[in-house]
């Protein structure tokens, strides 16, 4: 069996190894910091030892389910926590295809590199339908490409690469869409705490039986190394995927659960308006040099990404490695995400150099 | 798909809502307490926050594939931390299908039963070769059940349920007999650190590039819920295998990998022994009160577990819960681990209360 690895390892590596300062924009590592509420919570786990060191439900901790449960207002049985929204997004995947209904997934262009990755990995085909060229999707396009043959329409909003956040007529006609064709609608919600147009609509505003919403707080916490995601089934899906994470995983890390436990109870609000609010000052900080220095970028709505094309340096890993040595500057190849931005490179906004890095690609490109 | 989930968690739920004191002898999850280094090393990473708080290497953490590297002896490359030992398990098994030589498996009986989960979930097929009455496994009869559709024959040792330590000429001959078929022998070694023979081989004693070898330290320093394991695969498998993880999982947890870091660099030999030792004393506790009453059962060399026989109670879940229920005492089915043991139980001596438990059994049935 072939399939890729993500190319994001290899950029981050690359970058790290360089001979120079580089500013890093290539993951999707939040340089924010975490509430001071989950280093507590890390530590009271700490102490605890004995049986508190042993395996946590298969499911995840009980609270921490329950914690999820009422932010997303669902029943906390539908819910199984996973290791990070990676996993989340391999089970409903996984899940999709054990149905016998199709064994095709409809992704969209550009996309988000793991999910081609895991398609592959799973044995089943792509069908992918193009977002137009803001990022959004139009349900009629979804509607076109899907077909018997369609196991899930695998979707991301916010949206990772493109900053598109969907709306509530997009999301509505997305579970009709799976709906007709008896798939599933996986919504990638991983990006909702980061959403700037007020627009943003879970798929889980829709009662339906096709449709799994997956998370994590990787984000939302600045810990994409604690791995801590969930997926949101319904009731009829959640035994086998429970199954599934159990045969693969055990269960999930219980002192990253424990510690976000700690984090989601004791974090106020405006942890997340603040670092919202950062997020939106770089945004204009970095487009705003990006026009100075003539280039074509697109204005994300959510998420923390700004696809930016440079003319005459299309979006291959050739010209990332060029930009990482000779402008000091690291962002991540638009042919990783598909065909449709192939021209174009995505930055990660997850640096406070982001003024600097938008100076240094003028000052190289001038 | 169908696959059933392992009983343990179903069992362990049992005894915990039973409406009496139940001593738990149910689960693999040691009582003995981690190393003060591990706590120590998780109070450390809670402080170092921002970026150490983000994805670890998708193959885990360089020093502490550096640490297993030296501990087994191995290239540091042929290292990937999982997600516990059930990860590392998944991986060998699925990596074992994907070379496309079989979709068998050949497993023994007594088998573990996420042997047989994970086979089912992979789509593939079990066949059982049996130990022998002390648990040893007769290199001839794998050879005889093995053929040109065999993807891995997957063995435990120390052996969970039997306490079989499989010797020198049986791991040899294994290795053998997974190179003449083309396929790989999976060596589960999570217990290697509870040998009491002086016996215990691993299969990496043998150079060979048909064997994969997986641990984890979730037995060792006692901490199941951690989910820190690894696979030691040959050169030329280690990147799918890489691959596979990091589209399932992206990374695994880095408080973990950083605390067990900290704790197999500074815990003291004696930890281990002592263990070991207390381990041994249990043995002798509970198998002199099951001599007591009258049952047979299993010496274990190693692991720690202990099988049991009791004239009138074949070892099914319906037997499980009533001894649960009227002599409060936990263990699980025999049923649950293959044909051969349908007859007896498995206590896990992981209870301070193995001497009680045994005598509560005894009185029970006396």
């Amino acid at each position: 069996m072939e399939y890729e690895t993500p190319l994001f390892f290899h950029v981050m590596g690359y970058a790290a190894s360089a001979d120079r300062d580089v500013v890093d924009m290539v993951s999707g590592n939040p340089d924010w910091g975490s509430p001071d509420a989950l280093a507590e919570g890390l530590h009271e786990y700490a102490d605890l030892g004995g049986a508190d060191f042993q395996y946590p439900p298969s499911e995840g901790l009980r609270e921490l389910r329950e914690e999820i449960a009422a932010r997303r207002n669902v029943d906390v049985e539908q819910v199984v926590v996973t290791n990070g929204g990676g996993e989340a997004n391999y089970l409903a995947m996984a899940r999709a295809l054990e149905l016998d209904a199709g064994d095709e997934f409809v992704l969209t262009d550009p996309v988000y590199p793991y999910y081609p990755g895991k398609t592959r990995m799973l044995g089943a085909t792509p069908r992918y339908v193009a977002a137009d060229e803001t990022g959004q999707l139009d349900p009629e396009d979804v509607r076109e490409t899907a077909s018997d043959d369609t196991a899930a329409i695998v979707v991301n909003t916010p949206n990772n690469p493109t900053g598109a956040v969907y709306g509530e007529e997009t999301m509505r006609e997305l579970v009709a869409v799976a709906e007709e064709y008896d798939a599933l609608l996986v919504s990638d919600e991983v990006y909702d705490h980061f959403d700037f147009s007020g627009r943003f609509t879970s798929a889980l505003s829709f009662d339906s039986d096709h449709r799994v919403v997956t998370g994590a707080v990787s984000k939302s916490l600045a810990i994409t190394g604690f791995r801590v995601g969930y997926a949101i089934f319904p009731e009829y899906l959640v035994e086998n995927a429970k199954a599934r994470h159990m045969l693969v995983n055990v269960a999930g890390p219980r002192p990253s659960q424990y510690a976000v436990l700690q984090a989601l109870r004791n974090t106020p609000p405006e942890y997340y308006e603040d670092n919202r609010h950062l997020l939106q000052e770089r945004i204009e900080t970095f487009t705003a040099a990006l026009d100075e220095a003539g280039a074509e970028y697109t204005t994300p709505d959510g998420a923390f990404y700004v696809m930016a094309r440079f003319d005459g340096y299309p979006g291959t890993l050739e010209n990332v490695e060029r930009f990482i040595d000779e402008a000091g500057v690291a962002g991540m190849p638009g042919e990783a995400f598909g065909e449709s931005r192939r021209e174009w490179l995505r930055f990660a906004l997850v640096s406070p150099r982001v003024e600097e890095a938008a100076q240094r690609l003028a000052d190289y490109l001038g």
